[in-house]
């Protein structure tokens, strides 16, 4: 059986509303941010980055919610949560999802992770300051460019949705309106209605 | 035909080395960072993010270097780039291609694109004094955690070879010896030694 190791408020949420969506039979297990229980050593023998999500499989442990993300949409290929059998459309969604890890979650880190790359309390205060430009503009480009609607892929709704709204729940707490993309805010309004969103969202 | 639009030094080259290996029939035009030609209109309406790789396919646009590696692997299945049969071990491919762009290659551009984040030179200078422990602490876990060693997946040859490399690339410019990781030193020679890797370097 699969097990997820998550937080709650963090990009955990997409595996897990993918799992199930994908109508998987897993476990989730919770690691407590508030004792740094991820970078504690038993948590650290299961994913020595000390990071969520972690996905246990039985044939091994994944990491990076785009690549947990592929491979439940690959194992579960009945639920239809991405292209599969087009490459250029699965690598637009893979293409989204990588947007979203690698600029997007990075833009957010900078307000309360900027000891990750920096040392002076200035610079994390610098660094803050400028996240709700920062993320304001991925989401601008996200709206404009890449969210065709009603889901991101278009019709068809797939892995992209799940991540996209978990991000984009960090829009508020980053001091950014979402009714400033119209797009972004009816899609954030349609995910809470599926019923593996609020089912998830309960657990969490 | 394909067309990749790379600049030289940048992660754009795994994309060029994968197209390479594939034996793809691609052209690849640069664009001058020199002149800011990326944040040109021309290029931003090829890709509206204004940065390299791109890659434009007859069935539309690529970017962001996870999606652009998976998609020549898929369309070029006789290269065997990618364990595309074993979603699993696809997974874990793009699990490491995932580590690079959203962990590897941010701590990388902390050292010279630091307004991305911040807005005070003295936080770029920060940032900056810190890429040597960031950058070596990623390739110490991908030294010791990832590289299972001829290649990156272990005995075959795969896209995360040509991103590995390509990222390697960067530790002399961010004041790491490649030596203090034998196993990325190594794979470093070896990747220079293919056939593939030299026609694109001497072409870029």
């Amino acid at each position: 059986m699969l097990k997820l190791y998550y937080a709650p408020g963090t990009c955990a949420l997409a595996s897990h509303i993918a799992l199930e969506e994908a109508g998987a039979k897993y476990e989730a297990q919770k690691i407590e941010f508030s004792t740094a229980e991820q970078t504690k050593a038993a948590y650290l023998k299961v994913n020595p980055k000390g990071r969520v999500p972690t996905l246990v499989t039985d044939q091994g442990i994944l990491t990076e919610t785009p690549a947990i993300l592929a491979f439940i949409a690959q194992t579960y290929p009945a639920a239809k949560l991405a292209p599969l059998d087009d490459p250029f459309a699965f690598a637009k969604a893979q293409a989204f999802n990588s947007y979203l890890c690698s600029t997007v979650h990075v833009a957010h880190a900078h307000k309360g992770r900027g000891a990750r790359w920096a040392t002076e309390q200035s610079s994390f205060d610098d660094m803050k300051r400028k996240v709700p430009e920062t993320v304001a503009a991925c989401f601008q480009l996200i709206e404009n460019e890449m969210l065709k609607g009603p889901w991101v892929m278009g019709d068809a709704y797939t892995i992209c949705d799940a991540y996209l709204y978990t991000v984009a729940r960090w829009l508020e707490g980053d001091g950014i309106e979402a009714s400033r993309f119209p797009k972004v805010d009816a899609h954030m309004k349609r995910m809470a209605e599926r019923p593996a969103v609020t089912a998830v969202l309960a657990r969490q």
